[in-house]
């Protein structure tokens, strides 16, 4: 098996899985994972599938601009531009990006803030982080309609290898150095942040009795 | 393959999707797909079947009146003048009607308005509305009993290749070009009256605070 | 293929199904399904069993009075005399009992009054009632330890050939003609609760604003 | 087949029957069987693997300290000090770790009082209790980073060869004579936490008005 088909079989299993969970609603969602450092490859959903389905013309492969490598008749994800800018600045192997309920509830409640901060809860050690008061900050951004804009905004907070970012009103985009971490990164943050919905509408009850 | 056997794969993919996320509580549910134009005719469930099974019996073809065509021990489902309507006044290729507990809160809370409309939420865009402030608007008529009044306050807001409308305390239809549009409609209303309803909880509570 | 195993295995199907949405917690839940009339025999699930597995141990068949038929090692379900009373008293061919958070919730908040009554919602037609004021009336019993005295309670409520009864912090009991209808009444009165709980939590937000 | 083998063959199945429920979010969970008693020894999850996978290299064989028998590669989840108490102190055959939202919005909505109490409620015969006023207590720990000190408190409700302890904002572990014990006791805790939550919701707010 070639680099490039043993990387496509990472993806498809990830998107594989998140779809077994409903995860990309009205195809939403993009899938990214990386193939080469030098020059930048990186396999992409393509756009507008159904991605319930497994097909050949899933993912396509893109350059360090984000655009397609050889000849094809598959368009891009309209987001590859911020898959573009976790390889381009990060060692990362894997981005998702998904929409859910949570995380655009989390994404509205919290977006005049700015970002959204976890403590105190065991399963941010999926982030690396072990210490008993660590915590674990997700920045919001605005879901400005233009990608390039969209991109920048996005870019300003991808500086490690692993990490998450929350677009309001729109969904979560989490990288990390292979498929596993993106996975363990974006299901710890979703986990975070259905017991944070879940949790608030009983504290807001229980302060008022 | 014919086109009718082609058709007839296509509905029953929909229909196993859509079984899958439990859409078909207590046999309900309908769905149909064009199958000719010149003179009309498509497939449609049967009625009273469970949706869950496969079956050479789950759809029958029926004519622009949605009347069987050629002999059949299966009637065509209850609701099939819903469709009648969607496939005489538009090029749509498939229509939907699924009762989930969400569309039928959301048609309730609002059902008094007559409408409810979403806006600023990136999952519009799968109503091909790509503008920042784009609106997307889903009627909701009364639940007649009788189907062709019911039919006929539907029919009024049956105008374009895909759109959808809300049914009071009874559910949502949905239509599109082709079955991954109508899908695409389907899940995107899903997600959007699943967004709302939860939102709405936070920020009666929030504001109240 | 005999009777006895056509009805093994409608039984089996409708046990997988309700298995897929995890409605046996804790191998809660049995199920039924009548052999014969004359004399009365009828299938059930065996006591203690994991109902997620598919074993040739799942049901055995026991008489009018609940008592296995022939020599097993199995144990009927506890609950057998609730099923004994849909056979004797009606015409019923499948007779379902599970436990479902939404049943218990409704069960608590609705049982001082004995029962929970439905109009207005296009899924009660599931209960062959098709006109717009239709109401559908589910009582609800205590949950007496001692199964003789909740099989009397729960008798009081088996008139017809199809019907639900709750049992308090418990779950529901459905029947009908065969395995089907009784699924369909499960189906629909486990969606009406979901809905009117749903509902309940936003009218009364509504109210107070 | 081996003892090991039919041991690792009962685990796996549970494995796979979690992971369909989507309880092991983050790569988070461990799950131990034993083997033998004499000395002890017991299968356990090993470390950072995605449990949605069935793999060889899922479990791994330790002894009565936690520690690999024989050569591997493999580390045993860290958590593997809490089993170890399971299977020092009673004779239970298997026993199970998972974080849910609801378990961990129980554990920190009574973290303060140190336990949660069910009675009243039908399910609670999973534990083995059938009297009508039968109680079901569950204890609520620290969540102590350090593992040894973790074990330590969860140790001390470590009495009976079946039970459940609750760690505070972190998961909830149980352990029964066997596996289908184990599972039935995580089955019914879950659903009573699911049941106390949305009851309480309406319970608040019934009372305010």
């Amino acid at each position: 098996m070639s680099l490039i088909e043993e990387r496509w079989q990472l993806l498809a299993d990830v998107k594989k899985e998140l779809a077994e969970r409903d995860w990309f609603p009205g195809t939403s969602g993009n899938l990214a994972i990386k193939v080469d450092s030098e020059p930048l490859s990186f396999l992409v959903t393509a756009s507008g599938k159904d991605k319930r389905k497994v097909t050949s013309e899933d993912f396509l492969l893109v350059d360090s601009d984000g655009l397609a490598v050889g000849e094809t008749n598959l368009r891009p994800s309209a987001e590859t531009l911020l898959h573009v800018e976790v390889y381009n600045k990060t060692n990362a192997g894997c981005s998702l990006h998904v929409h859910t309920v949570d995380n655009n509830v989390i994404s509205e409640l919290y977006g005049d803030q700015g970002e959204i901060t976890f403590k105190g809860q065991e399963i941010i050690k999926a982030f690396g982080l072990w210490e008993e008061d660590a915590e674990f900050r997700i920045p919001i951004i605005p879901n400005y309609a233009h990608i390039p804009t969209l991109a920048e905004a996005f870019s300003e907070y991808v500086n490690e290898d692993a990490g998450a970012v929350l677009i309001r009103n729109h969904g979560i985009t989490v990288w990390g150095r292979d498929a596993l971490e993106a996975k363990k990164y974006l299901e710890a943050c979703e986990f975070l942040f259905s017991y944070h919905l879940k949790l608030l509408s009983y504290q807001t009850l229980l302060v008022k009795n």
